[in-house]
């Protein structure tokens, strides 16, 4: 039976049209793929806002934010120029360099619903440092005790890293350097420690030997990871039969009379199609998987997770449970801020035991 | 004035012909890549002993740790095969699978003149996990008080990592699971803490954005690693244009009138040749990056480091120091164990400061 995703009729609910950009010179062509928390009686978003320099027919551009300097650059291309390769709209390649034709930042957003959201217009986390210099994305917010720590992605010529950043009050922010090196993307902390140890699920994007999969690591501090354990991978003919990787911070769940870690994560199929599916985690260790989704409990069917500046995208990073409902925000087709209400009852009753 | 590298008449030092196999249905292919470490009056060398199934003409084979069943199964192609790509001969790809044509272990060898070495006949660190399935490699040991860390690649499907080992005494063994997740080798851990933090030097293998590079990491009890900054890449157009990675140890010197660290590390440039060359590190933050090679200190020159099983190859894993000398111990071709002694006063004149 497939699952019941409820999508309110106000999806999209955040567009590039809603928001202003950082400068003057660049446009918003994406808000996306937003970590979301609970925070006193609000629901706060950290928003991917990914900007570009103004489109020129012909060309492809590339803004770089460059730290000797401390601001960014543009630099454009012919499109039918000799060795630009601009097949992706999310990439730039150049005789093997590779540039992205957006830059992101993070951005704020609150809500009393959980529906309608107030952006803010300065970004507390945006490109500051040489492994930042290509943006700042797909943030997630993991509260432990009285602190909200963050995990975003930092991309730059230097690779695509973790770092981490901290706040209390979504006011002032903490920056604490690069936890995962390159390339290790869609971190989640998660939201209590086991034994002495922070768990974090990670995905190492291996090449020639490996694929990218999901891997857990523990920290006596948050900053320091080890103790790396392989979880799960993309599974041969499935829909998640590309790669995978970690999405929503994973939270606590009673399955079949058991304590266990409910991991919404994404998974890709080819040609590019990312979905959402549930791995359940055996609560205290979170590197056995106990079930799976053999199908997405989330999947690219709206209009505007189809078509858009990368159509066929469901990607989360951040949900809000409340009893049954799991509330979860996504970005879709790379470009837009959406959501969809699923049952928990569901998704642990649509999981293949391992 | 090029340096002088002198190699003893006794090179290569150690040969595949002076091992016996650790199972009678192996071949010993490859001696090489030896960790170096003074130990009481002996030197004693962690030696990557690489065996492979016997050689059938006309087919390639594979030997993979099977961790379920706790032993090695060999599989077998034949090289005319459709899908079947074995032009490299340290590689099989099938069908965009890769497997490893050697397996390796490390081994413990012992001497009183650092040039004739006696080599213990059972494997210490030999394949045991599924971190470990294509084999354990490149062994690095760093003395901490009265304790050899040993760390080393773990190659498996699941990529390439770097685990964690420590001994006493050579004798018995500990593991300590992976520290750096995948793609990730030819960590040196320092030899002293900074402060409150282990140090080491790690190689990130970013693919798409980012290319292999020299990072380095902290760490409170050299398991969880974190703080992770870029320290050195490739320089286009020298003889480390393609990539570099760790080498020995890195030791503590004076150059300058200050101190530093002193790394030897490899660089790689196309067509296929891997020398060695100096960085000078800060010594309290070997994130900065005092001088460099311009030159490398050591280049494959001799007939065993030209020609062997992956030829044009200088690697090392370990180097011994007494006053100016400066003993590096290498691998040759990626099948024999070879000896150079430098000066160290040499390396500190021929770097150019950055």
């Amino acid at each position: 039976m497939p699952l019941t995703a409820h999508r309110p009729a106000e999806n999209p609910i955040l567009t590039p049209a809603m928001l202003r950009p950082s400068r003057p010179d660049l446009e918003v062509v994406g808000v996306f793929n937003p970590a979301a928390v609970r925070h006193g009686d609000e629901t706060v978003l950290l928003l991917r806002v990914a900007e570009a320099p103004p489109h020129v027919r012909g060309e492809v551009a590339a803004a770089v934010y460059e730290p000797e300097r401390g601001e960014l650059a543009v630099t454009r291309w012919r499109v039918t120029d000799a060795g630009v390769d601009a097949h992706d709209p999310r990439l730039v390649s150049v005789g093997g360099r590779t540039w992205l034709t957006s830059i992101s930042h993070l951005r704020v957003a609150r809500s009393r619903d959980g529906i309608h959201f107030d952006v803010e217009p300065t970004p507390p986390l945006a490109p500051a440092n040489a492994y930042e210099a290509f943006g700042v994305e797909d943030p997630r917010i993991t509260r432990l005790d009285d602190t909200y720590w963050i995990n975003y992605t930092a991309v730059s010529p230097l690779g695509i890293a973790t770092a981490l950043a901290s706040t209390r009050d979504f006011r002032t922010f903490e920056r604490h350097g690069v936890i995962f090196p390159p390339n290790n993307r869609d971190v989640t902390i998660l939201p209590e420690r086991l034994g002495d140890h922070y768990v974090a699920l990670h995905r190492p994007m291996p090449s020639g030997l490996g694929t990218p999969a999901i891997w857990v690591a523990t920290s006596p501090d948050l900053f320091a990871w080890g103790e790396h354990r392989f979880v799960a991978g993309a599974r041969p003919e499935m829909w998640d039969d590309t790669k995978i990787g970690g999405g929503a911070v994973p939270f606590r769940v009673r399955w079949r009379g058991r304590d266990a870690w409910l991991a919404v994560y994404h998974g890709v199929t080819s040609p590019d199609s990312y979905a959402l599916g549930a791995l359940l985690l055996d609560a205290d260790d979170p590197s056995r998987v106990l079930a799976r989704s053999a199908t997405p409990i989330l999947a690219p069917e709206a209009p505007y997770e189809r078509e858009g500046f990368f159509g066929g995208v469901v990607f989360t990073c951040g949900l809000v449970t409340d009893g049954d409902l799991v509330r979860v925000y996504y970005g879709a087709a790379d470009g837009v801020t959406a959501v969809a209400d699923l049952s928990l009852d569901e998704i642990l009753s649509s999981v293949e035991a391992l």
